[in-house]
């Protein structure tokens, strides 16, 4: 830029800056001329403010570093509060630095513990395990010849109900006295075989287990593999009734009150080998005779999938035997002893562990098994589970922590239970009475202690619940917090651990020190059952 | 609502309604006749409408649960990420079991170690400490008696110029030869007594410290006071050396160049003993004549915050005795051995505790003492640190966490090096240098071993602020973070536990197990020695 100053002494505006320069340094030694005092004396403010700015980077020690009055910006006086992202990040590697020294002092006390030999799985078991994987998808095809023989029967009465109209002159559409008899113990007897062939699946295999299989790993595979094929199996009968129903009254636009995706494949015809199979490997517990599907299989998808469903087992595996097991095992003589501090301590320690194992077993099963499943079969809806981690009371959470289940139970059981008349509360304890009878199956028939802690753990889930239904409503975000809070400490701090610290202390009492390891990682992978839903 | 069908058949809606449910409850017997089936079977929409509704609600079993193709929420199919809030409250929970569960085994290992008796404060100890107490603050007054014989002759000087101005009639403002040199060695003189009170300030109590006062505490505590009035007297010389500079050559417009807020009280005026003793107490490193201020105390301010200090040190003093002692203890024979995965595992174990003694007292310090203090010298610019969690580079870190010395670095080393000349580089270095020298007197004098880490540690963060210099430039949210998490590791993880237990171990090497509580709890508090600043 060329100041005024510059033009009128028709200087280079540098040249006349390093001549202030020199004046204000010669300024410096004290030693002064007129042509300065004149030089620096006159009135051109371009230039006096050139002097100030030269002066000015000369007295660095007399800048005025209190120059207003600011706050702290911790205090109250502040008007906009600071951001705490750092100490986010803060908490983040504590987190991650006090478990690596426990990973440490882990490993300097105990050393590797892993190892595959110790595993007793006895050759009785494996056969046992084996020939249950095979018979239990049996109660299934069981089904179906039922539900095929019933669909025989109800294209019979549709036919008599055609015949009747037809020939008879009034016009009226029931079938003879006799011939409306027959059906209706054709229904019955339906009906008395669903009921034998669900609840021998259920029976059969848990009492095998119970008694015939030791190992708690392979009786745990078993036993779920039993309560899957069972509810599948009620489903199927539940559904192909009233879709039986509906296809015997058209008239009345029953139809019509299908789903409207079902018209792809109205009643007897779904009632096939095909369909039943599907059924059978579909990642869902409920029966529709038409499922929304994808166009094609993404083999890539599955791939990645199945990766982390092995390598999160290998972890859990890992973590339970390595972190899990030393501590269910320092718990015992306390547990004895009803030492309630060092318990607490054992139950906080165990609590880390637990949690990591839940949520790697979490997401093996429910996001990479399932959407592995899911797209093998083309299964199109693949919302196993919804944002659970963020419930702001229990009720969300077993509301979308595990939606098979949860979809199950409304459909099967509240929600027909609500058209029968029954109330809401009624119809809640309903289903987490079954759930936590299948909880207490699930975690007390392999360990061989039938001991109603799982029963109660999920059954007490019901005054949680209500406790903290007021929190939902909140909207303020203390209150969605206190609820968060609330669900996660009730649930992976203490109602896991516990569990798991429990069925363990049984075990031992009843088996002493046999393959203690196995039943450690058993027992705390029992996180991972199938829970079940709803308020 | 009063539906077609109501107003064409004449019939109140509910009661019609209650006709439909019935034929529909009718029909789940199996009975039909022929007004029924016209009933249902005329095409009215509304009716069928309430028809297909009544029906719903009794074909529960048949709900279409899977309706439409939808990701699971944690797939990469899906549009909107989920929030992970959930996640972020569940970090805090398992920090606040894991630490819980930490104290119970520290009491159950050590039980209650607080204990009052145990600190060995010698007489001697006391009694010296007390001296210096009041010793200390002398040399500030050294100070103002050099500055108040400084401004009398720069009196006498600017009246000879003036004289000179008068009576020489070519009017140059030089005063005769012999009066020039007589001044010159005024400032000589004047400098040199300056430089030799400074030094004594530092050097004197340094020594008394590392040889007469065992108490690492009372040595601190002695140290740091004599630290920080070694740079208020420094700060007070330079500052008013510039001021009188200023004064010395008003033609200039030099006095233009001093901040608007000294005009207030210009330079000789503010050579008083009120002016210093503001200085002594105000909670500034840096002199100015004039500081912005408050219009009254609010004592309930102060109150609140001198609560927070005792609480805090309270805590501080707790914390360090029942947690850190015990483990710095421990790692003495794993040092010796040279036990490499144990000394990090006590590292690790050491680093939670550090950092919540550290934090404690930061807050304690630059929060609500200094804004006691603040308040109570109505001292208006009350911002002594920033937002330093969130830096995102040690250098932003080192600029923001301790504004007072930063400050001080600035405008007496930083600012008149850049001004003479020197490189950005050069300038910090010498910064730097001088504040691990001051690191290694506040950290090793107390503890009779300059032993050079303190030294060191913070010597070595220039070359990491030039490392993280690069992630301050960055844009992306993930180079903040890289460099926030670097800084919190290399800085809280690492630096301050190693540095407190080489301090710890090199007493105990020179001491044995004298006091041991004590100095533990002493080098944890070193954290929150003056840290030095600037790049």
């Amino acid at each position: 830029m060329s100041s005024p100053a510059a033009t009128t002494t028709g200087l280079d505006p540098a040249v006349q800056n390093d001549n202030l320069i020199r004046r204000v340094h010669g300024q410096e030694h004290g030693n002064t001329s007129r042509e300065e005092v004149n030089g620096s004396a006159e009135s051109d403010n371009d230039t006096r403010r050139k002097v100030k700015k030269v002066i000015r980077s000369k007295y660095r020690h007399v800048e005025a570093v209190h120059s207003q009055s600011r706050p702290s910006c911790l205090s109250h006086d502040t008007t906009e509060s600071p951001s705490f992202l750092g100490f986010r990040n803060l908490m983040v590697i504590v987190l991650v630095v006090g478990n690596l020294r426990l990973i440490i002092e882990n490993i300097q006390k105990y050393g590797v513990l892993i190892c595959i030999g110790c595993h007793d799985f006895r050759k009785s078991d494996i056969n046992l395990g084996l020939l249950l994987y095979f018979l239990i998808p049996c109660h299934l095809f069981i089904a179906y010849i039922i539900e095929y023989y019933a669909a025989v029967k109800a294209r019979d009465e549709r036919d008599a109900i055609a015949a009747s109209k037809q020939d008879s002159k009034d016009g009226t559409s029931s079938p003879t006295e006799e011939q409306h008899r027959k059906f209706q113990s054709t229904w019955k007897l339906v009906r008395m075989l669903h009921a034998i062939n669900v609840t021998t699946a259920l029976a059969f295999n848990s009492w095998v287990v119970y008694y015939y299989i030791h190992h708690p790993l392979i009786g745990t595979l078993t036993e779920i593999h039993a309560i899957i094929v069972w509810l599948k199996t009620a489903s199927y009968a539940f559904t192909n009734r009233d879709l039986r129903h509906a296809y015997l009254h058209p008239a009345r636009g029953e139809l019509d009150a299908l789903p409207e995706l079902y018209a792809q494949c109205p009643y007897p015809q779904n009632i096939t080998m095909g369909n039943l199979c599907y059924f059978w490997w579909a990642p869902t517990l409920v029966y529709q005779p038409v499922y929304p599907r994808t166009d094609k299989i993404r083999w890539g998808f599955v791939a990645k999938r199945c990766g982390e469903v092995v390598c999160l087992s290998v972890f859990i595996w890992f973590t339970s035997a390595q972190y899990a097991t030393p501590v269910l095992r320092n718990s015992l003589d306390k547990i004895a002893s009803l030492d309630i501090p060092s318990i607490t301590e054992r139950l906080l320690k165990l609590s880390t562990i637990s949690l990591i194992i839940w949520l790697a077993g979490f997401f093996a099963l429910f996001q990479s098994f399932l959407n592995a499943l899911a797209e093998v079969t083309r299964f199109a809806d693949r919302s196993f589970y919804d944002e659970w981690w963020n419930s702001e009371s229990l009720g969300v959470y077993w509301r979308t922590w595990n939606k098979p289940v949860y979809q199950y139970f409304k459909r099967h059981v509240y929600s027909p239970m609500r058209s029968r008349g029954w109330s809401n509360g009624t119809a809640s304890v309903a289903v987490f009475f079954l759930s936590a009878v299948l909880h207490e199956l699930l975690v007390g028939v392999p360990t061989h202690n039938l001991i109603g802690v799982a029963f109660l753990g999920m059954f007490l889930q019901l005054p949680l619940i209500q406790m903290t239904k007021p929190l939902e409503k909140k909207k303020s975000s203390n209150g969605k917090l206190l609820g968060n809070i609330i669900f996660w400490v009730s649930f992976t701090i203490f109602g896991q651990p516990f569990a798991a610290l429990m069925y363990f202390y049984a075990w031992q009492a009843k088996y002493g020190s046999v393959s203690k390891m196995a039943s450690a990682q058993q027992l705390i992978q029992q996180g991972q059952g199938t829970c079940p839903p709803l308020v």
